[in-house]
């Protein structure tokens, strides 16, 4: 007996071994699994506020802050300061027609201007050619920046719900320009981030937004909007700032081409692009004044004394137009000085700028060549990346605000490499084209306007404008009247 | 007789109104001749002083003066801040290999260390393999910076005399390193110019050096040397600087093509080439420090205070090593913080530098394919143009001391030029290439360490050692022994 039940207990505990090690590995699988649910969780942004606390209205905000309020107003403004920004149109495409190349087959192509105040923001995104006529197919992701009237909408659909519609679907839902309900807290007053992705980015990279400092919060609320974004496939056009490897834009370009994300192929080269939106948060944390702890509201929203009362301006705006109360108060140099010195270094920006667009237009058009030459998706692969990440790093620089003085030195590296990228793809190229017996230099076409450069890449002008003005005599008529019943009343600053 | 007197009359007044006319003319030309004769003299340097009245021996300065001179002393120091430049030897070539290929044919391939303490400017000079053995052919116009001797020399001889001659014929007469009498009038102790070249561009600029503040004289005194030049073909090697159309790289490169000026053919490409000297005070100029009105020797030699005496630091060195006198009397940074800013620009800068660098090496090596494969002048005209001006603009930042610290945001718009210019060369090359049934890419040859690039362009560097060898072994010995008797002793720290 005792024999064999000395031979049992071996098999007995290979079982309960056996059976351990299974439940405990599956234990394993089972924790991971609700951990990372949880991850994912505390990665996504919770709206909790009950949806009759939203108040979109910044006129209704400016009762109780008229000095704000008429500062706001301001941004309306477009007899100011044309020499530093301000509300008067600057056409991009019309300045600088290689742009149009630049961005063949996306709708930077078709219109694009100088941004322009806070208080136009509906009214501009309505009226540019890019979100298209009745039959737009934009998606609602476009709306995210421009109104207070979308932290409401979010909460009521659902965030991911609410990036997946079309734009022209909410169209009535969002009247509201860019105002006081984006950056505070309807209760206290208090800054206050309204928007998913920066509090997401964040928590990815391991930081709570309450983490932050009040002065830090001050470029915070800015950075919800002013920063690198990117619409992802899944969830559908869910908004994600691609901060994962780091803030540079060599740091953005590896985690674009990890995830093999593109914004659209192009239409003349075929290169898989990047659209650089405005960088202007990551671009300026590596500036001087990001170093010494200025925020961007010391700059564009300083403290102004009216009748003994101190506020903060909420005329936002190029601080070139605000030397006193923006700069003076740490550099003690004169208006004219200080000017100076900021043009000095975006007028080196430009330069460099110009260098690299030029080249970029060009590469675009010799590797349509190379492709109608016969050239191989196998040669053409090298080509095409050097393309997609000279103008992004170009773009990263020429998209954001300031021509390259949130960090001019940081600016002109970013703008170095893409023209070294740039020029090496046209080498490249005119290697390619050589081998299929084409003859180089590839001839340029005739691009040195807007008009000629729009007909070129093919886009019919007149039909798009035409599909613009029904939208803005149809459908815009019919949101404004929805909305006015909705909320009670409508500001009409925004039509001006 | 009326009538007669009457017809006469006339006849001599037109007698003595041509007279007139043609005196005054005289006058004029004469005038113009003396004041163009005036205007030459005084854009021509007058060194006046007694001969007698010299002293460039640094050590008996010091005697009155021990404060200053011990600290001059210390930058013969080995030791001290490797990390930020002193006097350990770097050796370029061996770090950056490429800049051998972009000096083929001109001495800077054979060596070139990082500047050491101006108390070695001597020794080095002897040392380098730039300045050849016993049969050297360099100009005397190369130790016009390096020696209190120089002075007395250019009064001695003349000045032009003195830059025609040769290097070697003037050994015993210049022992003493870069000191006192350099910068200090030996009689007032003020600083002044001691050196034609910086009065006479000034003057050309319709300045007088006399002029200039005490603070704008504790740069221009640095600013004889710590600048882009020139040795003219006539006078022979009259030393000039470039300043005529400015003082930016863009305007010097412009004197240079009008003046059809090259200081060598390269060897390899065969382009016209110039090469930069160190335009520390040009670069300085357009930076933010200068702007402020910052002197050099405000972050490079800051007032010190010892047992109670205040006294200027002449230990002339990087301010990295200095931070507490020389940063934080302005910037109320941590140590720490203020290196890392300075060291932020220093790496963007080289980056793109390093980009510019290997981009022109593969542009020489290439323009030489062409010529191979049966280029013609005309053909190569242009990508030499571009050559020339991409290396110019690339050792215009390179060549400068700071590694483009003291301009980072005009260092990189020049490094973006060079990137741009060296990468169009190469796309014109490969056209050449083609045309003459070449095949493009050119295969680079193997030059990742000095000795491999030295190789490829045709060095004998054991030949270039030895004669250096015999010269420090020969003529030397014999110069420092002239100079013991000529000037009643010789300080030997330079030999050290």
């Amino acid at each position: 007996m005792s024999d064999s039940t000395n031979q049992r207990k071996p098999v007995v505990n290979w079982v309960i071994f056996s059976v351990t090690v299974i439940v405990v590995f599956l234990a394993g699988i089972f924790t991971a699994s609700i951990m990372e649910r949880r991850a994912e969780t505390a990665a996504k942004f919770q709206i909790t506020k009950p949806i009759a606390d939203w108040e979109p209205r910044n006129e209704v905000w400016g009762e109780n802050f008229p000095k704000e309020y008429e500062t706001y107003l301001k941004t309306l403004d477009t007899n100011f300061a044309s020499a530093h920004g301000g509300s008067i149109k600057h056409d991009y495409l019309e300045n600088y027609p290689e742009l149009v190349v630049l961005w063949a087959g996306y709708a930077f192509s078709k219109d694009y201007n100088q941004g322009r105040g806070h208080a136009y923001a509906v009214k501009d995104v309505r009226s540019t050619l890019r979100t298209q006529g009745v039959q737009s197919t934009m998606p609602a992701t476009c709306w995210t920046c421009k109104s207070p009237d979308v932290p409401r909408l979010m909460q009521k659909m659902g965030v991911e719900q609410y990036y997946s519609g079309k734009l022209i679907d909410l169209g009535s839902e969002v009247v509201n320009p860019i105002g006081c309900q984006d950056c505070h807290d309807p209760k206290t007053m208090n800054l206050s981030i309204s928007r998913p992705a920066l509090v997401e980015a964040y928590a990815r990279l391991g930081r709570k937004v309450e983490s932050f400092t009040h002065n830090e919060m001050r470029s915070l609320v800015c950075a919800q909007c002013h920063v690198e974004y990117h619409f992802k496939k899944e969830p559908k056009n869910y908004l994600n700032f691609p901060w994962d490897k780091g803030f540079s834009a060599d740091s953005m370009e590896a985690y674009f081409d990890e995830i093999e994300f593109s914004d659209w192929t192009h239409k003349i080269s075929r290169a898989p692009m990047l659209k650089a939106q405005h960088p202007d948060y990551e671009l300026f944390m590596t500036g001087i004044h990001a170093k010494r702890g200025v925020s961007c509201a010391d700059c564009h929203m300083p403290y102004k004394v009216e009748g003994g009362v101190k506020f903060t301006d909420h005329h936002i705006q190029s601080p070139l137009n605000n030397i006193a109360i923006a700069c003076q108060v740490c550099h003690k140099e004169s208006e004219k000085t200080l000017v100076q010195d900021v043009l000095d270094r975006q007028e080196r920006v430009l330069e460099i700028r110009r260098i690299a667009e030029k080249a970029l237009a060009a590469a675009h058009i010799e590797a349509k060549a190379a492709w109608d030459a016969g050239a191989t998706e196998e040669e053409m692969k090298p080509i095409l990346k050097l393309i997609r990440h000279a103008q992004w790093r170009w773009d990263w620089v020429a998209a954001a605000n300031g021509v390259g003085f949130h960090a001019p030195v940081e600016a002109l590296r970013v703008l170095g490499t893409s023209v070294q990228k740039a020029e090496q793809a046209r080498g490249l190229i005119n290697i390619v084209l050589v081998k299929h017996g084409k003859s180089i230099p590839t001839p340029l076409p005739d691009i040195s306007t807007k008009a000629k450069a729009q007909e070129y890449i093919g886009l019919d002008m007149p039909k798009l404008v035409a599909e613009k003005v029904e939208l803005l005599n149809t459908l815009v008529k019919q949101w404004d009247e929805k909305a006015k019943q909705r909320q009670g009343s409508l500001n009409t600053y925004q039509q001006k």
